[in-house]
């Protein structure tokens, strides 16, 4: 079950180098992990923005909550999602 | 090249059954035309809604605009565009 | 799988009294066929409005899509679907 | 009588884990009492968000006020309140 | 129970002038018995548009809704409806 | 001449309670004061809301935004004015 | 007293082009009356739209919404109205 | 003077097809002009919608509203005017 | 060439008082200084609000901007710039 | 292919002013190195505000991301990115 997931970083313009570098190493390997399973089928940059639109695979909504609100950078984004369902022309 | 395209389609509550249908039928062999050729690489419902979002390979923004442009349900839509770049995470 | 819908419903003015009227009771019969399945677990009037709030029990986004967009009236809604997911607070 | 609350949650960044579970913990037990009693009817998480939309039952719209301003998470939350009325299709 | 309520009047610049007439007649004779009865408190025009900001005393949600959607102008309305709370500050 | 007046009060969320405490004792005798002179006709809380709309009678827009921009809260406020006319269905 | 009205203009694309033309000649002679009374103080076109800013010079609310819905054009516009008071650094 | 103008076109769906043709044939010609005198100095489609974004080098705001306003297109059209100013990087 | 400006003022609520009536000192003498020479026409208070509406009469876009971003509050201020132009119904 | 770009820049108010005139000393150049490559096609100050519109020629849109995430300002800005097409009647 597929869900379209935006979401806009804003982090603390006054938050140290090298916090900011940590979190997004770890958040880096939280979204590769989650990649490599299955999860996490699409993420791409808006670009000239610092946000991403990602396409995951979850069983539930409860399972796409538990992947989105356990990222590093949870607390710093906003996030919209948006249930996607089959489309009558899809071929695939 | 990827974008992300919103589509919100509004026919006319009084466009004639037979009509809607022909169109309709015009638009699946278009878009299933351009998945074919990989230039249309998802399409998906938004669901409870009228609405799709798609990903589109163009090689342009000129090309994006002339498939987008050539839906039969083009006049009946609103679009909106979003191009897409690499993210730094994606393992593929 | 929990969703919350909202529907606002938009007439036309000048559709024929009785044509409304038809629609309106099939569109009755509809969605309480559903709520008796267990599958339109709520409907709450939004209090000064055409409009409802309900809650969907569905097994995929799929089923969702299907339930609303079977809907007698979703020619002349306005729908929004949030995602909901089970919240650590909740007794039940 | 029923009323939608939707409660988005804004915990300044910088807030010491500490206060945070500490202000987490009494707002769960606060809702809870007020589940228990059957006046905090539902609550579930919006997916992906740190938000949750609730029905409460409130005999006036003084008391509704009285139980959402007395959340200890209250001074850092967007609150929007929709007064539902009963649906004519409603089956219960 | 006291609820604020704004009401933006469309009327189809294309209806007949003896109808418009017609319905503005019979929703002022609605608006006056209800006012009578104490239970339409107070009714502003909006300075330059064809709306208003009314205040209801109502019992409940559902005899609110009652209120407004029996209307004679509701279909052609745009509402807006917010629940009031005695204010620690009144002195009334 | 009345006035429709939304405040929508942000206090920082680290501001001391003895000086939020003091500011709002300000407030309520600035407020009751302006009630009793028959200057703000209505304060009602906006349910769920650290929010009020108020029915000020002033002589002129002067007036009425020295007692507004005179509220000690006014920092910490966003301010929304409507001015009002005679309604044509008031029976007052 | 002083008012900023921003006035859009939506005519019906298919009005006859002589009943648009009837009713901005009333429009304009209207408006030319009440600028000559020092009532209808500016008015200006905003550039690149059929949309105009105007300052009134109104006794009291009740006399703005007479001057305003009295426009031969007001069923076709959209309107907003701020009240204006005087500016401390305003050397007039 | 440069200014920024974005134009959406809404063209009714039920306008005839040689009616359409015909003003668009109109509009090219009149904005191919005013291009080849240096008034209109860029346009740009829009991807994926049917607007566009254009630069005009005019003397005056007059004159600006004067070349807009005198498009075919203009009754069908919404406007968004921003006002260039040099940029203080910029090199030409 | 006239431009109707609207800006709003958010001053840092933890601003030193001193802090303040100093920039606003020099924002009245400024302000004044234009106002005198004709290039700051019309400077009202939105009546309610920390912001205010204004006229320039400015050579070009370039002068506005100059004389705009030069306000010592700018960098405190959210500024909407529209070019206004002459209106065929103005008697001056 | 050609990118139009509005960027906001929201530099804090308590930023020291020589850090300031440093990170904006290196957006200068950045820029104009990237306008005499002819990537930077145009640069505009939006009149009356801290934000330009900008012209980008780039040919993908990771270069496009990689050009405007690299600007000194860019933890400072908000973005907002049109993709542009040819438009039939561009003369060029």
């Amino acid at each position: 079950m597929l869900f379209l997931v935006r979401m806009d970083v804003n982090l603390p313009v006054d938050m140290p180098q090298e916090q900011a570098a940590q979190i997004k190493a770890v958040e880096k390997a939280y979204s590769q992990d989650l990649q490599r399973q299955g999860k996490w089928r699409h993420i791409w940059r808006v670009a000239g923005e610092y946000s991403n639109y990602s396409v995951f695979d979850a069983e539930s909504n409860d399972e796409l909550h538990e992947m989105v609100s356990g990222l590093p950078l949870f607390p710093y984004m906003d996030v919209q999602v948006t249930p996607l369902a089959k489309h009558p022309s899809d071929i695939h």
